[in-house]
């Protein structure tokens, strides 16, 4: 496989659902377990395809080793958690909160484990759920495990949402010029992707669809979780670094670019090359079989080797999928090792005060053979160099 | 005060901080806590101006007895924190997740606590960040105690995003007519409600600026949780339920009504007439003193008196502030009294399968000797019928 695999806008089947709780439970059979409960609303819509906003009205998945899991869930929501889940789920639900003595959703919860179960939960679960979890509790995040490697439907609809994002990052580089806003830039961006996923996919759950298309000018540029303020104005000159992601219905793709509007500052050549050097070297490790500290490494060193270890901020990549930073992580701490399968984001980045941010990000699925990009835009410093 | 106080736009100043530091750190006092950590963004944000979406790389905010907060983050997030954190704060940056050992987030948080200590933790807090905490531990909501009663400044800041919301949902009953599709409603409410913002605060962040404007038309609107489709239109008669709510720059305030339009169908009648005596006797009800589950039950019976039990699926209110649900809750199970200086909403409902949804729902501030509502919008049957 080394061609891009066709997108996917239909909801997941019943099998698609089936196979994901089997992993799940394989998991729990090595742990030992009788029990996984998840909160995370990501692990919930991972599992049942609904999806929720997390309040005071707790929805709990309660996952045995065989049968239909166990969603307890608030009386007003069973109607909106049946209209979207694609599996055979048993409701439990309970009437208000806070509710009178014995009628909370704690004590229902109560009843659900026997108390001699071994429970395992992830650790992202509020430590108010954990101390009312019966049995003996386990923290282990075996779904984020589960979620490593993606299903070939998993990758379909990243494979759409990439589309969406090439589509969003296309409008705001023909937008983006010296002197537009922040803001004019994001909503045009943000408008041309949610209508493509509305037009393409009539039914979307807009609880998880969301999008952002913003561009860090010269001035923060090199400050990469800087959020730009709405009237901040484009410039001449660069870098300006775009950020373009798609949660498109429910799947997660990114892509981000360092550009110039009109001339290059001689002072961005080199880091433009020196990130364009790591860049290639990350997709030509990134391959079955690599370790990812590894690749973190190796990546790192090109950029130290050039004299700006300092201006190192982040690891080479993360992780995509139901969300847009999920494990693997091509860090110096993730010991773990590439899959056919898994999606990944390559953005190695230089940030240099004075000189700006020099960072393209794009969005990647690892292959049999090495790795084939789902997002695509223009990546040279002469295509990047817009003076039209 | 029986009037709406004004309007607040500009952030918060160091001395509303501190107030805010000052209760916390009375209330640990009352539990003998030597450290109080923070790990909801909402709380964060109410503590420091700063807001984060929640990913692998955690912001933990450690409160001891005296001197700055102590802020450990991601180093490539420090100067956003710096950017929008409106108090002073210690700063302990680790470099990414996963770090080799001994460099994680995790390494250092073990250092920034004494072993001896006695810490309080959020109900909302991670097990993952709940297991790595030094110290003896114990949970507590104390900032949901802290919360509780808003400060002068947090009520201005909600009576703008009162008018926020006001604004929108004028537009919402201008634009909703049979045959409009619930996306083109969402799309220029959402706008209409976004422009204001941006206008009256060019420095509004966005990452806590969220804006809803919606219709559940006749076919869903028994279903209160049900969210639209994207393409559902709207229809002749009603009820339409409209949900608007808007988080401005901060501060969350919400109106919902049941309307219609052209023609109201008999069955209607009756429901609405229930609903609005109820929601009256809400409004005679809420005042300094009140207990919360009182003030449900005695809305309740109104329902209940009507034959309408078994369609009540919710509560009469829940408290407003930075989050859009928040303690206290106007339900069975919280015997709390109102006190001047809380915002709620006012909203109780009676759902009919075959018949619609019937809720109106307001932002109602507690003052000195009753309540006074933020949100305004037609509310009588007659107004509510739309044949224009």
């Amino acid at each position: 496989m080394s061609q891009v695999p066709k997108p996917i806008t239909t909801p997941p089947d019943s099998a698609e659902l089936s196979e994901r709780i089997t992993r799940v439970r394989a998991l729990m059979g090595k742990e030992g377990l009788d029990y996984y409960v998840c909160f995370d609303p990501v692990n919930v819509y991972y599992l049942t395809n609904f999806a929720n906003n997390v309040h005071e009205r707790p929805f709990i998945l309660i996952i045995g080793k065989t049968g239909a899991p166990v969603m307890l869930c608030p009386l007003l929501e069973a109607s909106h958690v049946r209209a979207r889940a694609r599996c055979d789920l048993e409701y439990v639900t309970y009437y208000e909160f806070p509710a009178p003595a014995g009628q909370n959703w704690f004590d229902l919860y109560a009843t659900l484990i026997p108390a001699g179960a071994r429970v395992g939960l992830e650790e992202a679960m509020p430590v108010g759920i954990y101390k009312r979890t019966p049995g003996t509790v386990v923290v282990t995040d075996i779904i984020d495990e589960a979620r490593l490697v993606k299903t070939d439907y998993e990758i379909g609809r990243s494979v759409h949402a990439a589309a969406v994002v090439n589509f969003g990052h296309a409008k705001l580089l023909e937008i983006t010029r010296p002197g537009v806003l922040e803001i004019a830039i994001y909503g045009e961006v943000v408008r041309a992707m949610m209508g493509k996923v509305l037009t393409e996919i009539p039914e979307a759950n807009l609880i998880v669809s969301r999008f952002v298309g913003a561009v860090w000018p010269p001035s923060i540029s090199h400050d990469p979780h800087r959020v730009p303020t709405p009237y901040l104005p484009m410039e001449d000159g660069g870098p300006h670094v775009s950020i373009v992601t798609a949660q498109a219905d429910g799947y997660g793709m990114e892509m981000e670019r360092s550009f110039f509007l009109g001339s290059v500052p001689e002072q961005a050549r080199k880091p433009f090359a020196v990130m364009m050097e790591a860049r290639a070297l990350a997709y030509e490790l990134a391959k079955p079989g690599a370790v990812l500290s590894e690749i973190d490494r190796r990546v790192r060193q090109v950029i130290i080797d050039a004299g700006y270890e300092q201006y190192i901020l982040h690891r080479t990549g993360h992780g995509l999928g139901i969300t847009g930073h999920e494990a693997p992580y091509l860090a110096l701490g993730d010991d773990r090792t590439l899959v056919p399968g898994m999606l990944i984001s390559i953005e190695p980045g230089i940030y240099i005060p004075g000189a700006g941010g020099f960072r393209h990000s794009d969005s990647v699925l690892i292959t049999d053979t090495g790795n084939v990009r789902l997002t695509e835009a223009p990546d040279t410093l002469e295509q990047l160099t817009i003076t039209a």
